[in-house]
């Protein structure tokens, strides 16, 4: 089972509106609306691909109930745990030309909820076959939060997404695949993709899986070192790539795939993951097509 | 008992932001949300003036549910009709250079659920002294709304706001004072202030009040015309203010208060408006100081 795990759960809210007068009144066209944060992407996407996942982590007021009705409403299992404070939302605004996202900063949660969650973790932890820490931490839980989850899973595989100090003190605990962006593994080495994932290992990371666009992805592990390269850029929404790319990991890792084999997975997915128009989301055709079209080049063996 | 119609309630959700990347991630500051609609801010102004009043409409969904507590918490009487659609939201972001507003369109209401909120209407109105028809149709809804609701209230007075087709129908049934903005007035006749204003009278108003901004009002009415203006210009959020102004005619109405009265009450309460950052509140201070600074000007009479 894939238990991924989402402090700073989101209740997701698109608006499509034709163009948009900034300083002025504008009129929303069609409205969406779903359970998100990245944890309950990367389940969602697992789910599909017929992995048995529980997402858990912590939710309140009623984005919070919004949320549990969505994830009951398309039978997505989840288990988290109420909180006093009212959980987020997001907001993106589409435009034909643009795509612009306001983010909430998340309830403030207290030194009692975030022990009890710890609680709840443990309990959860133990069907748990791989574990997925995604995404910001609300106010209030400490910013080593995700090194405490890992330290938690007591060996069992841990993969870490985040960003800043959730991701510089997370990765001291050893889990064993970290995925940032190009843009995250910057801020927590200042360096580029190569030398910043060696970095990372250096730090703690088992391996490291830096997501890179339209590049693929670049996979530095104990094994060696890959980069694979969908065949051509996807044009689409790119929110939920990296949630795809963890979520063929998390199920790479239970079976024991090879990594050049969990790269072109990943890649595959993570591209057919922007041809749908939600994250959470993927163009399964996109997927079947892409598979065989993904190239897998072996890097130098870092140190 | 002053009785506002809000048949597109809202749930009206700000956000505060530093500034904003047009086609990036932005965080959000602060995040107010509260109880809104052009009615529900009528009511919200009438009662801290102490008035009676009682605010109804069409109320569905989590933002429903929303408003009625948000409604509660404050003591305001109130009695919405619950529809299956979920009401709609605002969002206001806000930084310190501009505001950009986002308007949902709203639930689609049925017929079975217009045609009982006219019975729901029909008993409300027994305590009325005055109504108050504010704010956009919903989807579903008659674009003659105002003029059934207006005809339904038998000779009561009604105070119509509105925009469009709801503004045009509304008018043919007779209210006593229709209050559009300069661009409203303009989109509903092709003219400007005073011709237009004549063109709604003769249309089938009793009175027209012309909301000018900063210039203040225009009355052109059965026993003269009048201008109003403020001072000087108020610094602050104009969100609202037209709905100040319809509080005050609404209070004005019930104590059969002359027109040069009203014209100066309205545009003291709409500049108070101003000063308050949210729509449905005044600044009582500036109200109190501003009452004797108002200036009225007899405008040659009409035909």
């Amino acid at each position: 089972m894939i238990l991924t795990v989402t402090l700073n759960l989101a209740w997701d809210v698109t608006y499509e509106v034709p163009s948009v007068t900034w300083g002025g009144s504008n009129r929303v066209g069609a409205v969406r609306e779903r359970a998100g944060g990245k944890g309950v992407n990367v389940a969602r996407v697992a789910a599909a691909l017929g992995e048995d996942v529980l997402a858990i982590g912590l939710a309140g007021g009623v984005t919070g109930d919004l949320v549990r009705a969505d994830l009951d409403a398309v039978g997505l299992p989840h288990a988290f745990r109420p909180v006093q404070g009212t959980s987020r939302r997001t907001l993106t605004v589409v435009t034909p030309e643009q795509t612009t996202v306001f983010n909430e900063t998340g309830p403030e949660i207290s030194l009692g909820e975030w022990e009890a969650f710890q609680e709840h973790y443990r309990e959860r932890l133990r069907r748990a076959e791989v574990i997925v820490l995604s995404g910001s931490l609300p106010p209030g839980v400490p910013r080593d939060a995700y090194a405490t989850l890992t330290a938690l899973a007591a060996g069992r595989p841990v993969i870490l997404d985040a960003d800043g100090d959730a991701l510089s003190l997370g990765v001291s605990a050893g889990p064993a695949v970290v995925k940032p962006n190009a843009d995250e593994l910057r801020r927590a080495t200042g360096r580029g993709p190569v030398p910043g994932a060696r970095a990372l290992r250096n730090a703690g990371a088992n391996a490291v899986l830096v997501s890179l666009g339209h590049e693929g992805l670049l996979a530095v592990t104990p094994d060696g070192a890959w980069q694979a390269r969908p065949p051509a850029p996807m044009a689409g929404n790119p929110t939920g790539a990296g949630d795809a790319a963890v979520a063929a990991t998390a199920r790479a890792l239970i079976s024991s795939t090879p990594w050049p084999a969990l790269l072109r997975d990943a890649v595959a997915l993570s591209a057919a993951a922007v041809r749908a128009p939600v994250a959470g989301d993927f163009d399964a055709a996109a997927y079947a097509r892409l598979l065989p079209e993904i190239a897998i080049e072996g890097l130098p063996c870092p140190s």
